[in-house]
């Protein structure tokens, strides 16, 4: 991904860059070291010896073994000095490793677009406060339906990226660590350690992560992120939709506080950031089927394929959602409500936004007279906001 | 789906049929007459009245409204007689009542999935307790790695389905009725009943389901259950995809109960179960992508499309993974294992398999002395077995 | 798909249902009964004496199998007397049978697709003829940008109409039969009819399909026809998309001849066609990502789970596609012009819409003034339209 | 994509590059000046000064217009003096240049991918001759069935990769440029040269593209070159599919030239190559559904988002695409082929794969005695080899 062919990639930042990558892996080597010191099985190791190397100077011996982990070993083994270069990486696999290393990215990703899903959670809640009485028509299947406020469509908004929030922060916290060594058996450390459970205890919770059994063949924790995080851009997709329908000029009811400018035509006002994270709506679906794709694909004790299709499928999708969870993010924050154009509009389709009403009571009253719970529901959202932004610090 | 597209397609019974929708349509219809009734809005209604109709009285008409429901109403309204017509549907829109009627189909697939998960779990529960001693070459990469057990093998099946049960289980006790009215405000029913939170409770609380603000806009229901189904799928796959490469007659470690035969070749002995599991696997992931797509495309108060597009996605995949769980269910409850074969191929490559003991420890035992935690990680899937098995019940 | 899953199902009439494969593979069988005996290798066989049998009368044979054929081969040669029986299925596999029937099922897809066209192109037609003096808004990334005609916009849904209409055509004329026997070698034909390439040929030409090598695992076949009619549900599509937004009240330049009603607002025209074309453009990516999927899993001479997943997913898309362009033609026949409307719309733009040519020449004249080559693109587009009205009678 | 993420990705080299972007948007620009001044609309322009600048010059301003043109033209109308500064990019629009860059971009991936595919073709060539007399085993559905050679599996390969060829060939000569200006009317190109039709003829033959009319909401372009890329993707997929399985120990009739290692196993040899040739087929269709989807939601004289979701799109399948069709010109000019190993292995299967034959003519010869017409198709694909080598030339 880059600024040319993604407009707004940059911020996404160092998330699942190769030098993040790099520095994960290492991360991991040097925490097994420690686990592995701290269990008796490695003395005199210097685990803090280990170098964070440039991932340039692996980049060219990747292929031939078919992933990074085998390269940046051999480096790191000529870069410390025994006993620590003969324990580096000793009863770890590749997968290991370079699984673990990857949740250590999605975690930071998680952390990230949960930062951006905060200031969209602020954002939407101050919108559907100001705009709890800002009469607008409700739309459905395009057409006028009955009287709504755009307080509502808030915390309609507000409630989707809750929702996909509470998973964000459930799955934030139930990241596991992957050892499973060669074939899932944990034979080597066991040869090297006796039982196991202690080093693979001590080298998770060095990270911050579970330790669960491997899951070398058992994808469900790349799927559930890939699953949540497509979700995160489905729910600001949806949001993309709405502004971008309303800031059309026949209706002009939202605008964009820094539209983009054209190459030719010096008036135009372009709903840039809703345009880029609509984008990246249409295309996130097809980036969370690869991960399933290659779930569904794994085969013997550590699959010939289908964990390496992941790698890639997660850079794209991880780092796709933290851009448009700041694009999101920064488009609420400047959102320009019309109310004036709002009520307007309404006021105008009243007949049409009232028949409803005609057809439930025998009358119709003004559009105020028709907003139901609106209202409840705008305060109920406001009401899970503030406990989710409580709960998140 | 029918048999001749999709071999196995009767085991999904009547999930997500014609028939069912409109029995769940109508349920919804009954709850919501009940709910009326019950807090006062509506007397001398007769839910009980309300007849399930055949889907053939109502499917000429769906198209020109666009969804099944308007029909369903104008029929159901001819056959009850007054006050009930004139109450029935009262402040409830089409998508209130497909939701909630797909919400309740849905349910009903879980169920099912739930229940060959659990056939799932007791085949594997026995296939790995049975098997911790039959010692086979772990294989990464197509290659031959280090020893392993397929008890293990069996050990690590099972907890990729319980990774999914678990999430089956969630799912089903926190699925949500919807109830929005025309666009999300509930205006009718608080036009009819005052304050409409009773209503909506009660109606909830009839079906079975959470009561929570309308979610005619925000897919992640749907989605979430797509992506556990596609999940359970996914894990299906895998066991399929091993039991394929390990019933090839080169490998001759595992066969199928009641091989299929050919049109033409008298010896055949294809695995047909595994092949019909491992087709399943090769497509949800792309179904499960449809409604997130969906999800993604929703706009205004109530979409132009993409709420539509998911009745057929939800069919597809629900069916399909209900005919997964099961095959996969019937696969493992007859797999036949053969512990001697695994054996001698393990010997036989036993240098190569203790290949990494020799790295490690500087010599090399029996194939045996080489299982690491193989029988410790066996136990502990068990004992999580045994443990949903006794939560489930 | 059923009506209640997919309103307009009932358009693709016969298409791909378990009959019309029945009738397909009942066909491909008596084509290759005809191929032995013209080819001096079956004597005495009644190809017309083979019964076409009802799907239910196999249905529960199909999946010990795994496929539909071997049920049917066998209940079909319980129905006719030897040497019949007995030649009947005679040197074919399974997949020649079920392959070259779901090409025959897919050409009457084209067929009815290429109809539906055809009535898309004489409306198109009709209305970029008509409007090429209606001036509208262009309107890029939702705001407006120069004028331009809604003849113009005709005549680009017209061209991409026609750019799929030429694919298929071409598929249409192109598609291949499936011959090779138990393993691609044709041993068994070879071992019956000495040399069999006549009766391949006699085989293919019967069923008017293309004679080529046996394709058991090389699926581009499908992949093209699926590639192609996504393509077509994409043009649809975009049709859709802007229909549904000039349909929109406060733009109201288009609008559907028969609206659609609400189940709670008398009031509302929903543009339900429309509405569901966009609903398949929505879904039939992932549908043709499901052929790929497929065909990139093949394996072996045959495929293990990679063959049987087509099936299904050609069934959805094949129907989806022909149901889109049914409506899509229908919309299209009906569709209701407001050019009053898009002028009123523009000139009250005209600022903003001309700024370009002020940019360019210094100085604006009238919306008509600024028109480029507007009618010299309808122009092109109309000839297209005529030329492909005449070559496909 | 990266080394580190997707090994191999260096093979892609500069294809859809940053740097090659700007290179084919700057030669786009510098194309236009040329049409401009040859049809006597700009005098005094030097299409020549135009400077190619660097990625990281734009890359910043790239987001706040949406797309990288923008910021591309002011720098180089800063970079050149006028009148050339004010005549560049007069009467485009970016989504022109854009669009046309990236045809640009896309006819040297297909460049490349049918270089490679030569390869490809001329190392089946020599495997299908070679082993026209290699007897194997053929398997369907993971069992033995008939016997075949491993020439005629050679054959069916290079036919799927063939089939793919003739597309990529014909794609490769049909590509069109994009000139429509603001909304696809042409009218500041019209304003400034009268008829626009010499200055875009002009312009796309500089750049060897056809002149068709404005695609702006039309994407087939876009979904074409994507379908027939997976479809590349899809055949190379098919053959480490092959591979994959016949490379396990337990078969042992292919091996790669130059085998991986393991970080922990001295004596692994993974079949590397096409495990990674694997992970493409199992991530391409995902990719190539992405264009779709976004073609399908196109709306509007030129769409919001949709347009913007094909770059990283075609970014990605494209280069993919190459590192696949690279990495198994490789895989297949080195693949080792085991024959002893093979005939070995039909041997001991001899009745099971001579069962058929024995059904068929009441008795069995040697396994060379049921090869069918497994040497006519070898010759087939042979022949049409030549003719594709030929042909490119």
């Amino acid at each position: 991904m880059s600024e040319l062919f993604w407009p707004g990639a940059s911020r996404a930042g160092s998330l699942l860059t190769d030098e993040s990558l790099v520095a994960a892996m290492t991360q991991v080597e040097v925490a097994w070291l420690r686990a592995l010191r701290d269990a008796g099985a490695a003395t005199d190791v210097e685990p803090d010896a280990v170098p964070v190397i440039a991932p340039a100077e692996i980049a060219a011996d990747v292929e031939p073994g078919g992933n990074a982990v085998i390269p940046l070993v051999a480096r790191l083994r000529e870069r410390v000095p025994d006993p620590t270069a003969r324990w580096l990486h000793r009863g770890l696999t590749s997968q290991d490793v370079l699984d673990t290393a990857l949740v250590l990215c999605l975690r930071d990703v998680l952390d990230q677009v949960l930062d951006d899903v905060q200031r969209q959670a602020a954002a939407l809640r101050r919108l559907a406060d100001t705009h709890r009485r800002s009469v607008q028509a409700g739309r459905t299947l395009t057409q006028h339906a009955v009287p709504t406020t755009f307080g509502l469509t808030a915390a309609n908004w507000l409630t989707g990226v809750l929702d996909v929030a509470d998973e964000l922060v459930e799955l934030r916290t139930t990241l596991p660590a992957q050892v499973g060594g060669a074939a899932g058996t944990l034979a080597a450390v066991t040869a090297l350690a006796g039982d196991p459970s202690a080093v693979v205890e001590r080298f998770a919770g060095e990270l911050g992560l579970r330790s669960v059994a491997p899951w070398h063949g058992n994808r469900r924790t790349f799927t559930r992120v890939g699953d949540a995080l497509v979700a995160g851009v489905d729910a600001a997709g949806r949001i993309a939709n709405d502004v971008l329908v309303r800031a059309r000029p026949e209706i002009a009811e939202l605008s964009e506080a820094s539209p983009g400018g054209s190459s030719t035509m010096p008036h135009k006002q372009n709903p840039v950031l809703s345009v880029l994270v609509r984008r990246a709506a249409i295309t996130a679906p097809s980036a969370a089927a690869a991960l399933h794709a290659a779930a569904a694909a794994a085969v013997d004790e550590r699959p010939d394929g289908a964990w390496h299709a992941e790698w890639a499928a997660l850079r794209a999708l991880g780092r796709l959602a933290a851009v448009a969870a700041s694009q999101t993010a920064e488009l609420l924050e400047g959102l320009v409500v019309h109310p004036d154009r709002m009520r307007a509009t309404a006021e105008a389709a009243g007949p049409d936004l009232l028949a409803e009403q005609q057809a439930m009571t025998g009358r119709t009253g003004d559009l105020d007279s028709y907003l139901g719970a609106a209202d409840a529901y705008t305060d109920r959202a406001l009401e899970r906001a503030d406990q989710f932004i409580k709960d998140i610090r």
